[in-house]
């Protein structure tokens, strides 16, 4: 019988709530499907900043490392907002991206059409949206040194944006080898009229165009694409950008559709590792309440299933148990157009399960 | 009889037939106001990479230093697209912002009740969206040090994000003053979490809201904004930040409205000297062909009047007249919801002028 080792890094704010729900559902298909997901926990954030003095302590990394593939929560709160840098939550999400290798960061935004009212957008703009954020992650200014010293006139600080041809290269093939399974566009997303880096990221992507003949390659300055993400939506179909541009676009891109609670995202490293996430955070205000929205985490077992364990039947199975618990008009709060008949985490993660 | 030296550089594309009915414009206020202005033309961009062989000639960098104000219509087009970097014309734009000392980029998104269709947002979303981006215009990694050499895995580039502690302050200020002036509401953009120059640039605007008691001051990190200005625009009064991020939130905020071809934007130097020009590009596809939108370039001319000539009188006619000839229902053609009944750039400037 098949044995996956799942690293479960509950994290921070409503993490351990909606992880529940996901290793549920988890634990389901291991069953329907005669696999063991043997699922150890982890801490990561906050919660290892107050436990093990480190938002990510090297019993973690090791943990993860020995893993098939990572599930995480989300990390973060007001409690730890004012700490210094290296006492931050947010500095164990980088350091474990670094420490893994996950220089891939998959970010899908794609409108259920059930859901297309929960949009700011207007609904012919946006259903039918399906578009993929590809974006480098362990590169870039996230990673370059950094610098703070005293001028003539006051203090000055640096930030180095560095970008290796090899870096490049690997993360504009994932985003090759994605559009290539769908519809075969790709945008490739840079400031390439500023930026010495931008230049050598579009040079890196005309070259590896040649090994994709059958994929058609576009280039978007990053404020233009940020316009274009606004204005129509639909034209995209994968975009690959650097890791700062990718923060941003991908957050937009997400937002457009209005259901962030709904979004999974992968970081995967070379070969069938990754690490999976919801898009939202640790959401702090509704921490504990119990009516946080696990399908977002659900959803990313999902993409785990399919991209660092190769079962793609099962992903599809939980992700449509996911889409008709949404058909029968089931919402938690964050979706729900009328939030008294919204139902709670633990409902939800019911629900799917019962339709799995 | 006062006289103003007013530097008016068209550029490409469109830039020449919105100029003409700008000046026009501007000409008219003059006899109303008693008032000469010397228009005297300089060349950028394109046109002078062709007939100068530089983007930013010395006679146009001197034109416009001894103007009191600087109309610029648009840069760029295909025709120089595959130029190297310093025969480009956005090469151009860059210099002479840093030439002329335009630190304070300032760009209004407002949303005007009679274009709210042209929106890909709800109406409910973006109707009284009125809001304004200060972006930093001559620091970080647009001005840094850029690097490409040989490395052991192909090659490698560098681009340097640098803010010294009166750049930052300087900024800041232009924002809280403009706020100061509005609904007292400042939001400082950065990327604390990870950028050094962020950190420094929080630090900054934190000391200098002390002397802004009356100006609310919040921190969003730049992908928490981004989503925001999809999710409600409406919640932005002031929005203060860095050159690469209010590069793309600028243009994703004036996106929002649908109705790019409206937008003005001006770029201030210390004291009251300005560049003033439309947020829209140089339109290649549409150009010589009489049917661009004046209004952009015409409302910068109203700018220009207010902030760098001090006829607020006068600016505010400009604007008046603008929305007059729009609530009468004319239309060029990228704002008209019906294309068959779109009007051409002279007839829309001619339309301004008679309502002035
Ligand atoms: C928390 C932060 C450091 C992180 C990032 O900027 O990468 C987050 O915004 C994300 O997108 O995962
Ligand atoms: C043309 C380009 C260099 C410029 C910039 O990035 O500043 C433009 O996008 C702008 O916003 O004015």
């Amino acid at each position: 019988k098949k044995n996956y080792r799942i690293a479960v890094l509950p994290g921070d704010g409503i993490g351990p709530e909606i992880m529940q729900e996901a290793v549920k559902v988890l634990t389901l298909v291991g069953e329907q499907e005669g696999v063991t997901f043997t699922c150890e926990e982890g801490r990561i954030g906050g919660i290892a900043i107050d436990t093990d003095g480190t938002p990510l302590p090297e019993a973690t990394v090791t943990l993860a490392k020995q893993a098939d593939a990572v599930l995480l929560g989300a990390v973060g709160g007001p409690k730890w907002d004012q700490n210094p840098g290296h006492l931050r939550p947010e500095t164990g999400l980088l350091g474990i991206r670094k420490a893994l290798g996950l220089f891939a960061n998959i970010r899908p935004a794609t409108m259920h059409s059930s859901l297309v009212d929960a949009s700011s957008l207007k609904p012919e703009v946006v259903s039918g949206v399906d578009l993929i954020v590809v974006r480098e992650l362990t590169g870039g200014i996230y990673f370059g040194e950094k610098k703070r010293y005293d001028g003539p006139n006051g203090e000055v600080a640096e930030d180095q944006c560095i970008y290796h041809e090899a870096e490049i290269e690997r993360i504009i093939r994932v985003g090759f080898d994605i559009a290539r399974k769908r519809q075969k566009r790709l945008v490739s997303v840079d400031k390439a009229n500023v930026l010495e880096s931008s230049r050598l990221w579009r040079k890196v992507a005309e070259r590896v165009a040649a090994d994709y003949p059958d994929v058609e390659l576009t280039h978007q300055l990053v404020d233009s694409c940020a316009m274009q993400l606004v204005r129509e939506p639909k034209q995209f179909d994968v975009i690959v950008t650097e890791n700062m541009f990718g923060d941003i676009l991908s957050d937009q891109a997400a937002m457009l559709t209005g259901s962030i609670g709904m979004l999974s995202s992968a970081s995967l490293a070379a070969g069938s590792f990754g690490l999976y996430e919801p898009v939202h955070g640790s959401a702090p205000d509704i921490a504990g309440k119990g009516i946080a929205n696990p399908l977002a985490t659900i959803l990313s077992v999902a993409m785990m299933l399919r991209l660092s364990l190769g079962m793609d039947e099962a992903a599809a199975a939980v992700e449509n148990a996911v889409w008709s618990v949404l058909e029968a008009g089931h919402r938690t709060g964050d979706i729900a157009a009328d939030r008294s008949k919204a139902i709670g985490t633990v409902e939800m993660g019911q629900l799917v399960r019962d339709e799995l």
